[in-house]
């Protein structure tokens, strides 16, 4: 499917851009299921988005704009609207041309993370959870977490106050019983999610220490450098049930194309999302 | 060649957008030749033009745009640099960032004009030109006849006063013998192009009566549609060589090339244009 005068265009923007791996997968995505669109990167700085973003919505055949870093969080102030998860988390994923030309925005890693434990059948309701690291994605995955209904969310970061800000906001949002606590003990927890960024350089301790985690614990550890990460190694060690986020970025896949109106492709892919996760592993 | 974070990134702009061919050819061009880059379209309003190209340029992997209608003449107004002949034609094709992130343009359809005559075996130096038609492509050409050499250039426009003002500017840039008719008699010259929009139509009566030419005139006719249009067919039918604007189209591709620094494809494509020919027939 070659492009032409019609197809229809997605940016991604971020700063460094190289890195992204959006285009292969959803060009792929749009090919494989016939669709005259295409992603291309834009590297914009952080200075520059309110402006870009404003211009570029002019042209009428583009559709959307990923974010990537830095883009995610500023880019909620420029919105017309956005959805309750982005508002949560003070973070979009993507932004869309609205019908009226109004800019809406929305967040996908706490819908992806929580589908992703469907695949998985890792069940969140009832359950006592810590999320450990609450920036950016780990914000989207308490609140996830607390809309499904977990029995206790505890929240442990190392910034100063950021975990009881956090913990407050969803006390308010959904009625969960969520705290801030001052360690990531794991003993009394039945669901652990790393979502700070310990493991991303390969000699940093483990976040959680896995000989205290109950033996019936499932692990998730977003972390997506350094497959296996020591968490999940030292998990796997002890037989407890652990993955790492990459189903957290399939599951996330048909929420983007919802949102940008190819409903029949989200269904088909969450369907049978093989082809799909075999591409975003070669991505 | 897939794209990914570290794709290039063009647009070509228009309004409408579906009907540029450029994506298809350049994109094909990109490919064949191992360049990590894209063409995609942007339907971008007149009034909308400056505020969409001040911004677009912020994204440092956007290396320029491809200017279609209705922007090839109120780009120039945009420009911090412009070449000669885009600045004689008052339009441009395209446009780049320049290294202190100037804005530079450039015309190439006179370019891609006098190296088709090459290809086609048309002289132009000390003939005597006559071009009907002085709106944008026809400026362009008449330029080009004018910068070859041509010895004297006449100029029929319908438009009141236009093809007086165009050979005022042609004899004071080129110092050519360029003078303003108001008819387009062929009689008595032997390089005869339309560049009118004589011809689009089906019912047009053509642009210039053949029945006048000189037996070794060389005839253009740079309408592209209705091929062969009704002056072609009058030539041939009287043995006349005349040849369709397609050359010149094909000849503009290396100048895109060479203004966007991929001077490699374009001598590689001015060497053999066979392959691209067989792509823009077909697109």
């Amino acid at each position: 499917m070659p492009i032409t005068g019609t197809t229809r265009v997605f940016l991604i923007l971020g700063d460094p851009v190289e890195q992204v791996r959006a285009p292969e997968v959803f060009n792929h995505v749009f090919r494989r299921h016939g669709i005259d669109a295409v992603l291309v990167p834009a590297q914009v700085a952080a200075a520059d988005l309110p402006g870009f973003v404003r211009h570029v919505f002019k042209a009428r055949n583009i559709d959307g704009l990923w974010l990537a870093i830095p883009h995610k969080a500023p880019m909620v102030d420029l919105l017309d609207e956005c959805d309750r998860a982005g508002r949560i988390a003070g973070a979009v994923n993507a932004v869309r041309r609205g019908p009226d030309g109004r800019i809406e925005g929305a967040l996908f890693d706490g819908a992806g993370f929580v589908k992703a434990l469907d695949h998985l059948g890792i069940a969140a309701r009832g359950r006592n959870a810590l999320v450990v690291g609450v920036g950016g994605g780990g914000v989207a995955v308490a609140a996830a977490l607390a809309e499904r209904g977990v029995r206790r969310l505890d929240l442990f970061d190392t910034a100063p106050g950021r975990a009881a800000a956090v913990a407050q906001r969803l006390r308010v949002e959904f009625g969960t019983d969520a705290r801030a606590r001052d360690d990531a003990d794991p003993v009394g927890f039945d669901l652990v999610v790393n979502a700070s960024p310990r493991g991303l350089k390969p000699d940093d301790p483990p976040p959680v220490d896995a000989a205290r985690l109950h033996a019936g614990a499932a692990v998730v550890d977003i972390v997506m450098k350094n497959q296996p990460t020591a968490l999940l190694r030292a998990c796997h060690a002890r037989g407890i049930t652990a993955f790492p986020g990459f189903e957290m970025l399939v599951q996330q896949v048909p929420e983007y194309l919802s949102f940008f109106g190819y409903d029949n492709i989200a269904r088909a892919i969450t369907a049978d999302a093989s082809e799909l996760r075999a591409l975003i592993e070669a991505a």
